[in-house]
């Protein structure tokens, strides 16, 4: 599980049957406090929280979570967004994002 | 899950039986905006997506979902093609690759 | 399985409500002689073993360990604490935590 | 899933049952083209392949998939060679292996 | 699946109960013909195979394999040494360790 900024917006039309309608962004691990990039993106599934470019949230790279909530046993996912942040301590600091 | 460039074939006769028929692509992850290659090449499934060498795809890199792609239980497959890109948007900026 | 020092924490009101009340950590891999911190901080989710901010912790990153200490089977969570570190011993040298 | 060379052997007379009758290959990822090693060495279990010292594999690291290729519900093994590479193409270049 | 050195022990008073009577080992990856350590060290659990520090040992990061070796459905385990390394075999030249 990891922190990452959502940095863009994919569209296929062409795919697996089970993708329809799933929301795919763009999302790459970011620090918490900053907001620095720390890698290169990645694909992430989302559903009902409403993330959207610039956000930070919360991802998991697990199958049987990312096919959990979308309550789809057979979905081809295996990295979702599972919460969006609202803020982060590190060193006694804190940074809000909501 | 990862964009990825196809930017090979393989072929092999001597493999597990669950293997046969399927087709084997080298994909490079890549950056969906300039398509360059981000890292070495690792070795994806495709069926039914009709992709092929250049194309901008969606993998997937764990078991059951590609199992369940396949629609075979017992195949020995983790990494998948479940899509391929229409386009990407990052930073306000589009890039079509259909 | 690897060993963490507890940096930080993180708030999120917005997300999977399988994640209500699960603690969660900002852990970075560390040295468990030294203390240094050894990559970038992941999420994981702590219960039970009362694991804040500076302790070194062991770390678990899988789907099925996870969801059997929240003792939750349906849960989003692949990052667990699943011990608090006494004291390692490398080259003859042993380095108390608690 | 990733393409690798086979650069050597391991033997371990005391290791878990279920490993009895494995042969253990070290094989480090390759460039399917130009067989230069990409990493370091990793092991493997074959079975059935004949793949030995020099051949190009196609090596698939899922619990699921090595345990149907061993055909043993049971055993501990993660990484397994599930295909002798015959011939790749890459840029309108093909090379063959075998 | 890799091959490591056993380099440090780890004691753990405070961890989930399914933890207690587990060997906790530091292993890091390692070069199978020098010993050269090959990346920093992981917690790997240890069980009936007797090894210690300075072993070169196989190491399996698979949760359905580790619970299987400890006879344990549930326990939260992911890494767990499966072998000890007799000797190994690269480019014709063969390093004992046993």
């Amino acid at each position: 599980m990891f922190i990452a900024k959502v940095v863009g917006n994919l569209w296929a039309t062409r795919k697996h049957k089970s993708l329809d309608g799933a929301k795919l962004l763009l999302v790459a691990p970011a620090d918490p406090m900053t907001g620095e990039l720390l890698g290169e993106p990645v694909l992430a599934v989302e559903k009902n929280l409403s993330a959207g470019i610039g956000d930070m949230v919360l991802v998991i790279d697990e199958g049987n979570s990312a096919r959990g909530i979308l309550a789809d046993k057979k979905a081809p996912v295996r990295t979702i967004v599972c919460g969006v942040v609202d803020s982060a301590t590190v060193g006694g600091k804190t940074c809000k994002w909501h």
